[in-house]
C-alpha cells in the first residue's frame, strides 16, 4: 500500500506528560500493539535516558515484531561535552531501537535564556548528536522545538538550526510548535518557506493551546509535510499534542492522502476507547469521529432527516472510523456490535428472533446502568448464553462478607463466602493482599474441589473506573477484570455503588467464563466433606 | 469601545442539543447574566415556537437592563402557508425580543429530502419570513443550513438563498457548516466569494465534527465574516459547536480583533468554569485557555525553563484569560516543582535547607510508591507542612474496622472507628452507601463533636487508579479525593494494595485540609460523653 503521509505516533512519550495520565511499562506494550494494528508508522515509546520504566519497555518491545517502528526520545547532547559520552544518547542506542528522535533548540531565545549558552553551541550540539546517532545506524528525526515561534523571531538562525540537522545525515526534520500559539496561517506560510529550503521530509508537531492541533497539523500537510506527529485522543501536556484520531480521518477521508488501510481505519473507535481505558482516562462524549456522541443525533428535525437519508446530518459515514450512528431517545439505536458478537457465536439474533429482542433490551438497560461491554467480551457472552437458554452459572451465592481492619498498625482483608454448588452449602473464609484478593482466594477455595482447573487460571489486570465522579464516595464504579489459562484472555465487568459488589461480580464472570466448558468434578469423598466444611443442602 | 467581530452565544439554544446538556429556565437566566458581564454582543436564548420553558426565560429577561441583545431562534414559515400565521414567527415576536435568528435551507438537496419541497417554494419561504420579521420591527439574523455543503454541491442555488434574505432586510447573514465537514481552506475560499456577492454583514456558524470549528470561524474571520456565532465551551449536538472560549482570546490575542474590553476577556475563565457547573457537564482539565491543565508544566526541563521566564513554554500570560500557571509535582518532574510550591506557601526550601532536602528526599519515596501529587495540593502541603515542623494532624487512629456483607441479595456497609482525639478516645460506627461512604460518615460522626465546621464540607469527586494492573487483584490502587468547602476546592492522594486503606488515607489528609485552621472546640458536656461514646485515654 503506497503511503502519502507518515504517522507518528507519540502516546507513550508526549502523550504520557499530559496531566492525570501515567502509563506502566505493561500498559505501554499493550498499547504499542493496539497502535501497530491501527497502521501507525512510528511508536515513540519513551525516553530510555530519563527512566528505568522505558528501559523496560525498549527491552520488552525487542523481540516482537511490528509493522511500526519503535523509536526512541531524547535531547541533542549536553552543551560543552561530547555526544558519544552523552548518557542519554548512549542510551538511545543501547535501548535497541532502530529510529530515534532527538528534540532540540531553534529559537534563539531558548538557547540562551533555557539552555543558556550561546547560539553557536546550540548548532554544534544539534550537528553532533544527529552525526552520532546515523554513525550507530539509526534513523533520526529531529524535533525542532519550538520552531514557529523561533522563525517568527529569527528565522535566518531557525532555519539554520534545521541545515544543520540536515547536514549531519537527520532523515526527517520535524518542526514544532512547541507552546500551541501559532495559527493556521501562520503555519502554512513557514511550512511553505522551509519546504523550499530544506532538502529532507518535513514533519509536523503541533500542540492544542488556541484548540487549533488538528488545523494546524492540516494545514502543514497542505505547504508540504509529510509526517504528521500526534498522540491518540490528543493527550500531552497542558492542552495536549495534536489529535489523531481526528488527523488520520481528515486526511484519509477529507483530503484523499493514504496513511492507514480502510480497515485500519475503521478501527479507529476502537482503538481510541481501547487506549482511553487503558490510560483510565475518561473520553469526551462528543470526541471528534471517535466519541460516543459523535454520531448522535438528539434534535426531531434531525433525527426524521437522518432516517430519510444520513448524509443529511452527518459528514461521513460512522462506520469508517468505526463508529456507530446513535438516534438518542429512540428505540432504533444500533446494537451491531451485539449482534456481531451474537453471530460469531452462532447464535440467531435476527430481528424476528423473542429472545434476541430481549437480550438486547436487557443490555440497554445494563448500558444504562453504567455497564460497559465494550472492554468486557466474556460478560457479554456469558449474558447472550444465559438469554439463549445455555447454562453457565456454577454456583449460586448463599452470602459473601468481607472485612478489612486496622488495628496498631496492622491491616488484615479477610472474606467469607457461602454457595451452593448443585446443592452442596460451601462454607469457607480466606485472607487476601487487600479486599478483593481475600473474596478472589475464598471463591477459589470454594470451588476447587469441584473444578480444579480453577487453579489455573490467574486474573492479570484489575481496573477501576468512578463514574459520575460528582457523586463522591457514594458514586457508582465499574470494575474490570482480566483473566488467563495462559492460552486465552477474557474481560469481564462489574457495577456497583459498591466497590466490593462491582468486584465480586466481574470475579464471578470471570470464574462462570473460565469453567464454561469444564466439567464439574463429583463431590469431594465422604470422608473430607465435613473438614471442608461442605454440608448438604 | 470600537468593536471588530460580533460574538453570537447560542449556549442557551444550540449548546442544549449536546448530549447530557439540559437547563431549566432559572439556569438559562443565570447564565445569560455571565454571559453578559462577558461581553459578548448577542445572547441566543432559545426557540419560543418550541417550548415553554423557553417562553418562560423570554418573559423573565423582558424587563432586565443588559448591554447584550437577547434574541430568539425559529425557522423560515412551513412550506406553502403564510408567514404572518406561522406560530413559530408569531411567538417570536410575542416573546418581546429586539433581534430574532431563522434557520433556512440553503442547500438543494436538503429542500428536496428533508424538507420536501421546491426550491422555488424555498425561496419564497426565506424571502416570507424575512419581510415579515423585519414588518414588525426586528434585527433579523439569517442562519443559512448546511450553507457550505449546498454550495459546493449548488453554488449558484445555495447564494440565490442568500440574496433573497438580504433582499426581504436579513441584516446579517450567517453561513452555517450544520455537519461539521468543511475544512479551513474550503471556508476561507467559499466565505471569500460570499463577501463578493453578497452586500450584508456575514457571520459563520461552524461544528466541531472534524475537530476544525474554532479554525474554520478564523478562516472566515479572516475571509470577512464580521459575526462569529458558538458556545460557551464548544456545548452541541454530536461534537459541539463552535468553542467561544478558544475563539474570543484567539481573536483578540493572536489576531488583534477587537471583541470584548480587557477586563471582560480576563472573567473568561470563571465564565467557562461557572457555565460548566450550572450545565453540570465536567470540563476537560486541558481546555484551551480556561481549562485547570491549560497552563499546567508537568515536565521537568519545562519547569525549570518556565522559572527562568514562562514565556519559554506559555504562549500567552494565563492572567489575560484569568487563568493561572500551575506547577505540577510529578515523578517526571525535577524538583523545581516542589521549590515552587513551597515559595507559593512562603517556606524557606532553598538548596542550603537540611528540611528541604529530607522532604524533597521524601516525596521522591512517595512518588516511587505510587503516590502522585500533581493531583493533589492538599496532601503536598500537608506534606510539607509538617516537615516545616507544623502540627497538622487532627486526631491519632487507634483502629477501623469496615465490614461489607452480602446476603440474602441485601448488600450492607458498615464502618466502625476508633480515634484518638487530644486524649479522648471516640469509638463510632456508621453505615453508608458502599464502604468508603461507610467510613466517611464515621469519620465525621467522630470529629463533629471537636470540629463541627466538618458538616459544611462536601466530598465532590472520587477516584480509584490501579497501579501495576497486572497484579489484578492484588495491585496497588491510588485514590484522590477532591472535597470543597464552597469557597476553596482541594485535592488528597491515598496508596495502598488495600483500596479501603488507598481511600482512608485520602480521606483522613482532605479532613486534616478542611480542618487545619479550625480551633478545636472544648471536648463534649460530660453527660454527653458516655452517650457518644468518649472516654478518656
Amino acid at each position: 500500500m503506497k503511503v502519502d503521509i507518515s504517522v507518528f505516533d507519540t502516546t507513550l512519550r508526549d502523550g504520557t506528560q499530559g496531566e492525570g495520565i501515567s502509563l506502566s511499562a505493561e500498559d505501554k506494550v499493550k498499547i504499542a500493539l493496539k497502535l501497530d494494528q491501527l497502521g501507525v508508522h512510528y511508536i515513540e515509546g519513551g525516553n530510555p535516558g530519563s527512566n528505568s520504566k522505558d528501559i523496560e519497555f525498549f527491552r520488552r518491545m525487542r523481540d516482537m515484531k511490528l509493522n511500526a517502528k519503535i523509536t526512541a526520545f531524547g535531547s541533542t547532547r549536553r552543551k560543552n561535552s561530547q555526544a558519544d559520552q552523552d548518557t542519554s544518547l548512549v542510551r538511545i542506542v543501547e535501548s535497541g531501537v532502530r529510529a530515534a528522535t532527538l528534540v532540540g533548540k531553534s529559537w534563539d531565545f531558548h538557547v540562551t535564556t533555557a539552555l543558556q549558552t550561546t547560539l553557536e553551541e546550540n548548532l554544534a550540539m544539534i550537528y553532533d548528536s544527529f552525526a552520532f546517532l546515523k554513525r550507530r545506524g539509526l534513523e533520526a528525526i529531529y524535533d525542532a522545538e519550538h520552531f514557529f515561534d523561533g522563525y517568527k523571531h529569527n528565522p535566518e538562525y531557525a532555519l539554520a538550526c534545521l541545515r544543520k540537522a540536515a547536514e549531519a545525515g537527520a532523515d526527517w526534520i520535524v518542526l514544532c510548535d512547541t507552546n500551541g500559539g501559532t495559527l493556521p496561517n501562520e503555519i502554512y506560510e513557514i511550512v511553505s518557506r522551509v519546504a523550499k529550503e530544506i532538502d529532507k521530509p518535513i514533519g509536523i508537531h503541533t500542540h492544542n493551546d488556541c484548540e487549533l492541533a488538528v488545523a494546524n497539523t492540516l494545514a502543514a500537510v497542505q505547504a508540504g509535510a509529510r509526517q504528521v506527529q500526534g498522540t491518540i485522543n490528543g493527550y500531552g501536556e497542558r492542552c495536549g499534542n495534536a489529535n489523531l484520531c481526528s488527523i488520520i480521518p481528515n486526511l484519509q477521508l477529507k483530503m484523499g492522502l493514504r496513511c492507514v488501510s480502510d480497515e485500519q481505519l475503521g478501527q479507529l473507535t476502537s482503538v481510541a476507547r481501547y487506549v482511553s481505558e487503558i490510560a483510565n482516562a475518561v473520553m469526551p462524549v462528543g470526541q471528534p469521529y471517535v466519541g460516543n456522541a459523535a454520531f448522535a443525533h438528539k434534535g426531531g428535525i434531525h433525527v426524521s432527516a437522518i432516517l430519510k437519508d444520513p448524509k443529511t446530518y452527518e459528514h461521513v459515514q460512522p462506520e469508517l472510523v468505526g463508529n456507530q450512528r446513535r438516534i438518542l431517545v429512540s428505540e432504533l439505536a444500533g446494537q451491531s456490535n451485539i449482534i456481531h458478537k451474537a453471530q460469531e457465536m452462532g447464535l440467531d439474533i435476527s430481528s424476528g428472533n423473542e429472545r434476541a429482542r430481549a437480550v438486547i433490551e436487557k443490555i440497554k438497560t445494563l448500558e444504562h446502568e453504567g455497564y460497559s461491554f465494550e472492554g468486557a467480551d466474556a460478560s457479554l457472552e456469558l449474558l447472550l448464553r444465559d438469554a439463549f437458554g445455555e447454562q453457565t452459572q456454577i454456583f449460586k451465592l448463599e452470602s459473601f462478607k468481607m472485612l478489612v481492619e486496622k488495628s496498631d498498625g496492622r491491616l488484615v482483608s479477610e472474606a467469607i463466602v457461602k454457595i451452593d454448588v448443585d446443592g452442596d452449602i460451601v462454607y469457607t473464609a480466606a485472607e487476601g493482599n487487600g479486599p478483593v484478593n481475600a473474596l478472589d482466594n475464598a471463591l477459589r477455595k470454594a470451588l476447587v474441589q469441584y473444578y480444579p482447573e480453577i487453579m489455573n487460571i490467574a486474573l492479570t489486570d484489575y481496573k477501576v473506573r468512578v463514574l459520575d465522579e460528582k457523586d463522591a464516595t457514594a458514586a457508582k464504579v465499574r470494575v474490570l477484570i482480566e483473566t488467563t489459562d495462559f492460552k486465552n484472555t477474557w474481560s469481564t465487568v462489574g457495577v456497583s455503588d459498591n466497590v466490593i459488589e462491582a468486584s465480586w461480580e466481574a470475579l464471578v464472570d470471570s470464574f462462570r467464563y473460565a469453567l464454561m466448558n469444564c466439567k464439574k468434578t463429583p463431590a469431594a469423598q465422604e470422608d473430607k466433606r465435613e473438614q471442608l466444611g461442605i454440608v448438604n443442602h
